[in-house]
């Protein structure tokens, strides 16, 4: 019995979080290795690795798949190169895109150390932004490792898996909505960490909601389930601040960069994102609030319950021990006990015991216990 | 019974802030949009946008409402112009107007988006300040979003609801009190946005009596209203302070800017009102102070009421326990009990009885438990 | 009796400090008016406006008082002017004064609101400090409100009260004793600041020792009044902090100022007010810790006091709980219960009896419980 | 038996870090000599001093192992010399090795004194940096100072005691392994430094595990003995924790300088390092949090169980206490006790009591206490 | 008899700091006075004032004792000159030393007030330092404020009782020991400081072998005397925190001043003194961790103490009663109970009994409270 007992608390309090290797455990895979030697930290080797082009200028745009050979056939064009590798554990091809695009080979470790902590990293040729994309799958909290290389008139994006949220990118530059055709690759990179940070917004709508309905639920419930609720809660605010945090700094860094690839005109949009991801951490910090409120409110109400148990405990021992004490007396067989043999004894006690007890909750009334 | 209950505890802690869409919520419906995308994200939508002009200088003063479609008829003048546009849900009519006066399109998009954290942002030819206006209306405290666009002389005031705290400001331009009239529109702003702060401290003003009601009431109750009562006051101050600090932040911003629209002659006035909205965080930080020593003193009695509680209890169970006893003893019904067949043996019992019961009671005293 | 008590711990929790209309709703009433409107916002209007005049150069000293309308009549000359202002209510006379010094009217206006928070305000001709005075009248807690403004070679002081702690200031400008003759109106202003800062100090004193003492107490006593005197205590030492940081940070911006009212040769003394203002700051963090780690003491002897309550209830309740059965089974009345007709069954009882409570007196002696 | 639990607990509680001579303890053994004296402050002065050299550059390397006494042999040369020295008793030696590299007297000093806290010093001629290397030996947490001197072509490593982690380096070295051998000092030191913080993050890694598996414990057990545990993985972290944050100083410090020693090609390195470090203390912070949670927790679950040991009591006292009164009065001795003599009376009676009993039942249903 | 135990505790609690007239109370008793007033705040105001002086260069250096009077007869020299002053309180002497070395007034005045805080200053011709030393006679705690004067070719140091711990900088000096007999003024005072932020190290020593010890009893002990030594310790810590942190702080302003004074070859040895001041911090927190932990253990261990004495009532309590009550029943003295006629009754009734006991205890068993 205490088996199922042991799943389905644990189930409340773990399962809503995808567990992987843990970071440190996965981190420690690397050590003893050269640093900057090219190592996939992750669990994703099977796929096969797809390297997707999207080009554009003003005019046209053009969109396909490249094969891993015809890597240097990309030609030097007017417009942005958009180049998307997903799957990370091909070391070989990742060493070749990074001699094609220049990159420097800390860049690359990162770019394949899924459990780099997000950052920003500046180079002579190009800049290197590395997040963290929140998901839901399968209601599992989990994250996926995106690296953005930016350069003058290409952005490189790399991911673990295929299927991500840039599909509204993608349409707008198809449809040629908005203002993205007319931009350069640094409003590209822009509008790509937006979607990520309205990703980040998304999962915290749902938390939302949860945690202002437990604020209601504890008006009424104390048991041990809502508690439970509170800390699976909590974990997960607690896991999605971890990694927005960082990555508010990488945008912090990214939006005061003097780099040449970004443009005068693209600052007021990367003040604009720095607002957004700093809105995300402010709603994450309310909810904290709001949680640790909520485990305070809890704890109130339970010690609030056990002042009400030993009030009525008290109450029934301290009316009663006198009279079963009374009782007792006049069960005794001493031979020579004169009340015994008064004909009206009896219900003179009865008398006397109601008037003890009267008194004594009378007593308890004006001490405010009842 | 337990529903009447919920009611009643739910209206003291939930009624008096009014529940809107959460914000996170409302922000997620933006989601998939493009940046810059004209979104209006309140409920509002039914009524007619509505456009009031007042333009003055030091000798005169027009007022009237504009028509949307003779916006462009707005001629160039001296002195200053005050546009206030009462509406947002309108994107047509909001992006015409930001393009009459060179709007930046980030700015329109905050302007509309009404969970948009306060913010002060500068653009090449006007500052955009965006803030939330503190309102009770129906005891429900909730906030309106209000956004100026203040340009060398014109200033684009946009506001979700008729009705505002602007009268006064109006009433001084109509009949040339003080310097107003003979200001631009730094000036007009500073003047406005003095307004907004005030509001936060005239709601401040009934919270700060009510939780000095608190202390003193706390003296005497312990019951558990006072507690709901005190947990309301924190939720309505935190509420408060989630919003004064990121405008205390924007009005910060807006007083250290070097842009051209801001004259020297003005600084003083904004360092005024920057002291303005410290005094108001001064006195939340006070007020979150003193909800704090209360919420301890309460808990404090409360522990202390069980420490009376319990004295009670004990003082009763520890005096009758060895009483009942020796009531049990002479209740047996053992054949040869000596004692039960002495004559004196029933006074003499009771004697010991008083005797054992006076010296518990001594030990307590000394103990100091009476 | 419920009337009595209140009113006694109330007198020991809020008498002493002077409960004045609270600053949030004093401060609510200069709503609506127009910025630098000149509106006195405390109590006292009934008492007449003195203007006291000294004049000082390091040969001759004039002291006179002043006629409102002679305030013209005041001649430039060689030395320093010092024109205190006592009472604050006729703002078309301090309006006057602000003329003939040239002040700002945002300067009048936070001299006249005596809400306003300490402050240091640079003009282009002069400097405003407006700093808190602590004040015990009538064993009270006061503050009172005191303004600078400082000129090359003039200062005006502006006070609410007659009364106040310059008294030893102006004895060694006419004993000409010390420095303070030879120096400028900047030396004059630190003096006066200086005093200002030794009045928090001297009160402080005596909640020192308070506060001290109650430390002591605490070992011995356990009941409520220590508790409500720590609280006290705790209030008392939070007014002074709330009034004694805004001092610091307007004496750290005095300090700090290039203006050129404050000569090179008074920066040492500056810096020395600074360290003396820090000093009673961290006096006041000192004693709040104090008071922090009284209330753990108070609080952990409440437990303890708790578990030897609980403790005396267990052995009383665990010892006579298993006898009184014993006795409670010798009262049965079965017909066939062999023990009770033994001769020796009485005598064995006891003797049972004793070994189970002397069993039971061992095990909690092994337990550390007795 | 006292005795044997004691050894149990402590062993959990303390055996897993080793305890060395406390720091002040050591610390106080230098007091009263000069400043810059040389002495050595550890325990192992038995070893004999070793002075392992590997010179190197892009085509040759070369390992051999220096008598002290041929110090003036090491050449000048193209290339990188690194002397390794394995003992740190000796200072006469470690003063000759000083003057060799013209080495400041203080970094002499900070290199004997174990106890030093991790620090970077940057001189003239070369930069001192020296931190404390994690080990676990014996399952025992512990720590060995490690310095390193920078210079343009050499770098000098001192150690306490010989085995070390930089065995992965000097294979590299010797392999050819790598960008190594093309890099000058300060990359042979980024590597070194390197594998001093992954020796970090491996340690780190056993204890995540260990957290999380309390985490999972919990749950379910609420005896002492995960308490000690948790107690004991909090020493832990606390030591790490300890020990890295002065170590990120160092680091930052180090990739801040300007010193010449190092070249702009290392930097993208050193803020790599930087990254790497601040990784490990994030991780150190989490973990921190997750103790801290599982305490509260645990404190959770007891105070818990309490209500629950106290409901059970409760019950169980006031649905029998005033069922044991009514079989008192009934076990009176009175006379006239008209009950007594119903022939129905004793099934009325047992009536009586099963409503009584059922009737506290369904209200303590109702209370929710059951 | 509570007389004693008073004693007692508070010899445990207070004696091991020596009371002198509060701060504050000293601080007050120079309200009034004008500032830079020399007065003299402390209470050795017996002994004589004594002049002690050390000239020396590398080559030579003279000892001897003045004569107040003769104070105008120090010849300026070649080298340094160290002038150390016992006794505080000659106002007169101390205003001539003054003169002569041409000091400041407020530097008098700060030299002259034992209780100023730490504090660096700066002057044209010379620097203040002023310090407390740590001391512990007869079992107490204490501080004596130190103050050094530093010119470029002279110190004057400042104590208020004979007797320090500069002895073996004097014998360094004599014995031309080390390198400081070839260096200037400001190596000297580096060197008199580093001795005082030794013997700091020295006492903290002492308490730290004291806290360990604390945590190793607590294993075992739960009494209320390790509480009171617990907290002793904490008074102790917070004291000598009080005092490192604003020495650190005058170290710090000392290390980083560019006054002439100060030769860059000096520099390297500040920056070790601020690394020696930062680590004595860094172990005054530790050992306040410690302290931290070592409550809460004993606090958890008290309530862990507590639910395991509510065990025990409980379970005797909950088995007792019900069997209690059975044997009441049987007590009654109703005419027609047909059990108590048949003769198995009395053993069926024990059966009943042991029965109930038992399940009870299984129940107990289950739920983990045995």
């Amino acid at each position: 019995m205490k088996e199922s007992t042991y799943s389905k608390t644990s189930k409340t309090l773990f399962s809503r979080i995808l567990r992987k290797k843990t970071e440190a455990r996965a981190a420690s895979e690397k050590l003893h290795l050269e640093p900057g030697a090219l190592v996939y930290t992750g669990d994703d080797t099977s796929l096969e690795v797809a390297l997707e082009v999207i080009q554009y200028n003003e005019e046209e745009i053009k969109e396909y798949t490249l094969e891993p050979e015809s890597l240097d056939e990309i030609a030097p064009h007017q417009g942005v190169l958009w180049l998307n590798v997903v799957g990370l554990h091909d070391a070989e091809l990742i060493q070749k895109i990074g001699d094609r695009f220049s990159l420097h080979n800390l860049a690359l470790e990162d770019i394949m150390n899924i459990h780099h902590r997000p950052s920003f990293d500046q180079y002579d040729d190009n800049l290197l932004i590395s997040v963290k994309m929140l998901q839901v799958s399968n209601k599992l909290l989990d994250t996926e490792q995106l690296s953005f290389v930016v350069g003058p008139n290409y952005i490189v994006t790399f991911q673990e898996k295929p299927g991500d949220v840039f599909e509204g990118v993608r349409n707008r530059l198809r449809k040629k909505r908005g203002r993205i055709r007319t931009k350069k690759s640094d409003y590209l990179v822009f509008e790509l960490l937006d979607v990520i940070v309205d990703k980040y917004l998304a999962v915290l709508t749902s938390y939302d909601d949860e945690i202002n309905d437990q604020e209601l639920k504890l008006v009424d419930a104390t048991d041990k389930e809502i508690l439970a609720e509170i800390n699976a809660s909590k974990k997960e605010i607690n896991y999605m601040r971890k990694h927005a945090y960082p990555l508010r700094e990488a945008i912090h860094a990214f939006s005061r960069s003097q780099h040449i690839t970004i443009e005068k005109k693209t600052r007021p949009f990367l003040k604009d994102l720095l607002d957004h991801i700093t809105h995300v951490t402010e709603i994450i910090e309310l909810n904290r609030e709001t949680i640790n409120d909520n485990l305070n409110t809890y704890h109130s109400q339970m010690s609030s319950k056990l002042n009400d148990i030993l009030k009525v405990l008290t109450i029934f021992s301290v009316v009663f021990i006198p009279l079963t004490f009374m009782a007792g007396i006049y069960g005794m067989n001493f031979e020579y006990m004169p009340e015994l043999h008064n004909k009206y004894s009896y219900p003179i006690f009865w008398g006397v015991l109601i008037l003890m007890a009267g008194g004594m909750l009378f007593y308890f009334r004006r001490k405010k216990w009842l």
